[in-house]
């Protein structure tokens, strides 16, 4: 087993010859430009350790870090259209730096480019890998929409949050690491498991975002704190305040998150007060350590050495050891 | 061999088991909605008739027809998207109806879709079938980025602009019947005749329809005529003429595409009569008449019976036997 740099190093060698030029440019080249803002990694990183976890070669699995990597930038571009970002990863976005239709057609075609990436493997693998990546494809569409849903709708669940965030982020990482087990050969239910590790830890990952948006270190979080309050945004930490708090104070939460003052840092001290005072900052790390722990309860299941378990739970530790 | 209604009706009651309500409604109502707006389903029936000359049932392709008919209305909607365009088939498009974002992911669902379709075939044919896909649809994807792009730009050639016809809207066709042909079991050679069939056809098709937008039948053609010329458009007439015009009349047609008159009619007469007296309108016709002429040769190469290549030929002079 390599470290984690090994893996982003090698996946960035390999992305290197991927983002050549090709005509026409106006298609190409923002497809590249996206692919090349940089970024973690975290998911072809995720893909290539899986893979060699279960006994094979890592770079038997660069064809899949390539799939998901291609895939998941073509979700932000077009996200970015639907939520009219200007930047992303502190750099202009697609579609502000060309237009909107260079952003929907690049995008497109970049998901295209993504199913092509799986062609190298042979046609049982291949086949295997397709469908695995068209269902998870599919609920990242679907996630996205029940996200903008949200937006528009008062009578969210807490349930129906948690599947959002879990078509939303959690089966790509899941569906990641499953397809880098699949090219090695794994079994099918070690697929299952390694898929399920990935899935918990997504969810996990995606709350302790929810978390730190709100109460993370302005230092050490890459966005805005506070920026889910200023945009109204329903999380989970406005779900379980609201379910707990007196009428009084979930009127008040209400009213709160109706406005939008161009000073936010008094609504900001008043929300993150109300989201302390009803429990929902300690219930949120709950869940955040809950969806954790699950992902690691799931290593148990598979049939890889205890060293390589260790590797595993050592990335899921330090990917949920961040400034909490 | 069954009639092309026959094909149609297949097909018809087979999209209606397809366009069946699912969660969330925001994501799959406008597809049902584009995939029920009617059309002549050509595509799909282009698929079912392949798969019938090489000796298997239909119904065999129903999968690819849908697969193919799910991608061209995915197209439909990003293109109608990109041209700002309030009416598809008559009906509001699906961006007006809903909106742009709702256009954009149902969009992306719908290629995802498309994919799945093919799902219902074995590996090897799956995966025979997905490449071919893919490979088709960015070259759909690089001709509608062409197509853009000579909007700006002056000096198109007219083999370039050839070549964004054939990737635009030809490669489809080709595609679509050659995977009709591989699910019946056809030899390589069989599948590429079929598939150069389909091409041909579709540039003919393709040069046929800038044709009529100037010169068809106001009555018959379903758009209005004279569109592209009120749009300024640079179809095969316009590149032609130019090429062809003295430096005085080319200069006249040039004044003439940079006008937007409320009153298109005068300007639409005079660049008509640039395109007959040029011989544009004639060449035109001579482009239309050798890429059927083409299509029919390929059809020598085909390994099937000689009534079933007739059944090809006729469905090829019906399709192209538009009031010309």
């Amino acid at each position: 087993m390599y470290n984690i740099q090994h893996y982003q190093q090698g996946f960035l060698e390999y992305l290197k010859q991927y983002t050549i030029d090709r005509e026409p440019k106006n298609l190409y080249e923002p497809a590249n430009y996206i692919l090349n803002l940089g970024g973690k990694r975290l998911r072809p990183v995720l893909a290539l350790m899986a893979c060699d976890c279960f006994g094979a070669n890592y770079k038997k699995a660069l064809d899949v870090a390539l799939a998901i990597e291609v895939f998941h930038n073509f979700t932000l571009v077009h996200d970015d259209i639907m939520d009219a970002a200007p930047l992303r990863r502190g750099k202009t976005t697609v579609h502000k730096k060309w237009d909107e239709n260079t952003g929907i057609l690049s995008g497109d075609a970049m998901l295209i480019m993504a199913y092509q990436c799986l062609e190298s493997y042979e046609p049982t693998i291949f086949s295997a890998l397709t469908r695995l990546f068209s269902k998870t494809a599919l609920e990242v569409c679907e996630g996205q929409q029940y996200d903008i849903d949200f937006e528009t709708r008062q009578d969210v669940s807490i349930i129906e949050y948690l599947k959002m965030i879990e078509y939303k982020t959690a089966v790509l990482v899941g569906a990641t690491m499953q397809m880098g087990a699949l090219v090695a050969g794994a079994s099918n239910d070690s697929q299952k498991a390694i898929y399920d590790f990935g899935r918990f830890l997504g969810i996990a990952f995606q709350l302790q975002d929810d978390y730190l948006d709100t109460f993370g270190n302005p230092e050490t979080f890459g966005k805005q704190v506070g920026g889910d309050i200023i945009e109204n945004k329903k999380t989970y930490l406005y779900l379980i305040a609201q379910q707990n708090l007196s009428a009084t104070d979930a009127d008040r939460l209400n009213v709160l998150f109706k406005t939008q003052p161009e000073d936010p840092s008094q609504k900001i001290e008043l929300v993150k007060a109300l989201f302390e005072n009803s429990g929902a900052k300690s219930e949120i790390l709950k869940a955040v350590e809950n969806y954790t722990k699950q992902a690691f309860e799931v290593l148990k299941r598979l049939n890889i050495s205890e060293e390589n378990k260790a590797v595993l739970k050592r990335f899921g530790q330090e990917l949920m050891g961040r400034s909490v």
